[in-house]
């Protein structure tokens, strides 16, 4: 869908920014009644945060907006269990991912839970995140815990 | 175990901290080589931040420690699925949890992907977390996302 590339393009954009103050590039953004409501990106790196994946990020920076169920989560990579966890805890009913040849993800857990999960395939991000995986696999490997 | 009434009680020192603030009276420690490594308790209504459930304020407060695979988890109450998928992203091969009469929480999913619980049952954490959750239950519905 054309509204899912404009609002994934904002995420893409998150993603970038986070490789431009030297973090992991991986971006996120809230949609509500087709409006952004929240962004984020992987802190890890910056903040010295390992809770602050991008989708974590998001979801914080969205505050409390008591429900939502009528949300959808934009990630440019597909949802760790930890992302995956919090968008099933909180009754997020769809989630949007720009790819997953770099990581599977918790997709199982997504779709265990009724979560809807619709992959976009962006050779850009394969791309990027692909790249950025091979030039520093070790905080990589550390973000999802595979140390 | 004696070691886990020990460890158990630290996390309850930080669920009743968090009531005193004013929170929800959820606490939990990590604990790696028989020592406390960070502590943290539920943080939603102190900070406004929908994230800080207990384990995952922990767990951000143990800051980057690289591999989680000799640490132990303790929580005032079985994790829901965004703690669970903490736990499970990063390789913590055991949760000990102080009850689990008030919330069922994702015991499947920590189960699933072979993170070992032990649930201690303790009673004055069923009353605790009980009489919180009858006098604050939109608060209480509000963290678990059932608003």
């Amino acid at each position: 869908m054309e509204q899912d590339s404009i609002f994934m393009q904002s995420a893409i954009d998150e993603a970038k920014k986070s490789r431009s103050e030297g973090g992991i590039p991986i971006g996120a953004v809230l949609v509500r009644d087709g409006e952004i409501i929240s962004r984020g990106h992987n802190r890890r790196v910056q903040d010295n945060d390992p809770l602050m994946h991008a989708e974590i990020n998001c979801l914080r920076n969205a505050g409390r907006i008591g429900q939502y169920r009528d949300t959808v989560l934009y990630s440019t990579l597909m949802p760790c269990y930890l992302c995956a966890g919090a968008a099933v805890q909180f009754g997020v009913p769809k989630v949007v991912v720009g790819e997953s040849v770099n990581f599977a993800g918790a997709k199982d857990l997504l779709l265990d839970k009724g979560v809807e999960v619709v992959n976009l395939n962006l050779p850009e991000l394969v791309q990027m995140m692909g790249e950025y995986i091979e030039t520093h696999s070790d905080i990589w490997n550390e973000d999802i815990g595979e140390l």
